[in-house]
């Protein structure tokens, strides 16, 4: 797999098809495009390639991938990677996509991230599952208005942190191996989680117990009721716990409640979306903008099933399509993959008859 | 996999759905089925399973099956007949349908085979891929343009073949008599055949053999790598032999492969039959007969692809509209199969969390 090197600012990276999301689907479509003569690029917000596999079910068996009886989601996404590789899809992870606009004098598209990559490509495959992975938000309605200042879903800025009094919130690594590495410079550093169990390694577990019993931080089991803030910024954070209501002096909050995914920038595309998902149509899987397609999770459509495999044949149709905006003049000959002596000798290395 | 027992005279089977067409859709939809709770028997005309890529290619590779990088044909059907085991479907080989009848008081169908096995079915799926039996096309891409003008698949008018130089391939009755029956008209006639052995009867191989020997006509043993054309008209055909590469100058190729599928009865069922193809819908690949389904090579849609990865999604998507006519008062909840415990143990034999 080509990982892609860091493109230089103000480059715009040219290609066939630009594929937004590199689940499952985003990668099949990847490897379906070399098939077919496309070049593309994948983009996934995600900082591995997987998708909702690797996010969600890793290790968890998959039983209904035709000709694969049973496999996990991880194997899946190596086998798919795999299959991808003879092509090397130049793949951006970490990348958002932010903007997709119309290039009117050339019937292309200009799609922009929010780390400033920058494609021109003649159709956009829109594989993204459930949308971007995006952190779990504090279900309170005071939390907004403090978030940036107070209230935080990812540590950026350590030193921000000195000497401050910090709740971190969460029951999984992430929480608990901020919580341990700012315990230091931090003034005081309280976990918060609604139970008192985890999902976190063994020994990050017993790590942060030892911490505790240390007195070097705090655990509180409870559920963050309220968030008290002055002049905009926070004050304390009352919460309830089995023995009763308790609050706790904090100038931060950060929360890591794990990642849910969101459709975020896609829904301002001028797509038609419903319920969350894009409405395609059933020959091409194509949006109500040509040029867009939705393939997988997060397309809908009558009788749309949430098939790994029903995105594998999604994306092989929408490509056929993608195929004439990128060769306009040229007609697609269909050879099956047995057929193909060149893709044949592409994957294999050797000539097959 | 439940080899069928014979079934007794008039003993009628009755089933969920029937599945015509024991290729890898065929057998994928026999997984399928068993997954979304559906009981299913197979019919098919051939003596094994694996359709088209038992009889055409068995040995070649495969690779856009999803997440199985390369595969041989035979191969694929080994993984989904695994695939399918823990569901044991019903499979009769050597039974060709005759006869699909509405029962119209029940909204069920009767399906008759040849040799009489009588099916009631709340659905029937066709996935009987190009359907009964045509002449092999030559596996070569640039064959089909030179279709009727150079490239012949029958004897039709021998006049055009007089003083010509041809070419006719093929190691079975049809290819030698049609060798041996030109060899006074044509310039020259040369048969080639991949191996020195001959699916034809003693008395005409010999009969081969000594117009050989006598210069009568020429014997290749080898297989034909290209067919070289100008203006649209073979001018020559390299093949390759254990002992190199050859070309041999010829103005027309009969080949003389055998057969291959063609729709047979299934075109009087009444369904919308389009150049030997049968018309669905792109939600559920129903035919224009609601409770009959046309999936994998045998349907035709806009955008339709003869990909084997088609024929898979057709078949999901299909069996849950089948399921309706199977249950109409029942109504099915998806369920990923990686969360299915009960799936998981099926196939697994043991319970998965």
């Amino acid at each position: 797999m080509s990982e892609a090197v860091a493109p230089a600012k103000d480059e715009v990276l040219r290609t066939d098809v630009l594929i937004i999301g590199a689940g499952p689907v985003g990668l099949f479509a990847a490897f379906e495009a070399g098939v077919i003569g496309l070049s593309c690029h994948i983009v996934d917000a995600l900082e591995q390639v997987g998708g909702q596999c690797i996010e969600l079910y890793p290790d968890k068996p998959i039983f209904d991938i035709p000709a694969v009886p049973v496999c996990t989601a991880r194997q899946l996404i190596d086998r798919l990677m795999e299959q991808c590789k003879p092509f090397a899809p130049q793949i951006h992870l970490g990348e958002r996509v932010m903007r997709v606009e119309r290039i009117e004098e050339a019937h292309r598209w200009k799609v922009t991230t929010d780390r400033g990559l920058v494609f021109d490509t003649a159709a956009v495959l829109l594989s993204a599952g459930n949308g971007a992975f995006v952190p779990q938000r504090v279900g309170l309605p005071e939390a907004q208005a403090l978030e940036g200042r107070s209230v935080h879903y990812a540590v950026r800025q350590r030193a921000m942190f000195a000497d401050r009094r910090i709740v971190v919130a969460g029951g999984g690594d992430s929480a608990l191996d901020w919580a341990l590495a700012l315990r230091d410079q931090a003034k005081r550093v309280t976990l918060v989680h609604r139970r008192n169990a985890f999902r976190a390694a063994d020994a990050t577990v017993q790590e942060m117990q030892r911490a505790v019993a240390a007195g070097q931080m705090d655990l509180v089991i409870g559920t963050i009721a309220t968030l008290n803030a002055a002049d905009g910024a926070l004050q304390s954070i009352d919460i309830k716990t089995l023995g009763g209501d308790t609050t706790i002096e904090a100038d931060h909050l950060v929360a890591l409640y794990g990642l849910v995914a969101d459709l975020g920038p896609i829904a301002g595309w001028g797509l038609d979306v419903r319920a969350g998902r894009v409405a395609v149509d059933t020959s091409y899987y194509e949006t109500s903008v040509p040029g867009i397609f939705g393939v997988g999770d997060i397309a809908t459509y009558p009788n749309k099933q949430k098939l790994i495999l029903s995105g594998f044949h999604e994306a092989s149709l929408a490509l056929r399509k993608a195929y004439g905006y990128a060769f306009p003049d040229k007609k697609r000959v269909h050879v099956h993959s047995s057929y193909d002596a060149a893709l044949s000798e592409r994957i294999l290395g050797t000539s097959v008859t």
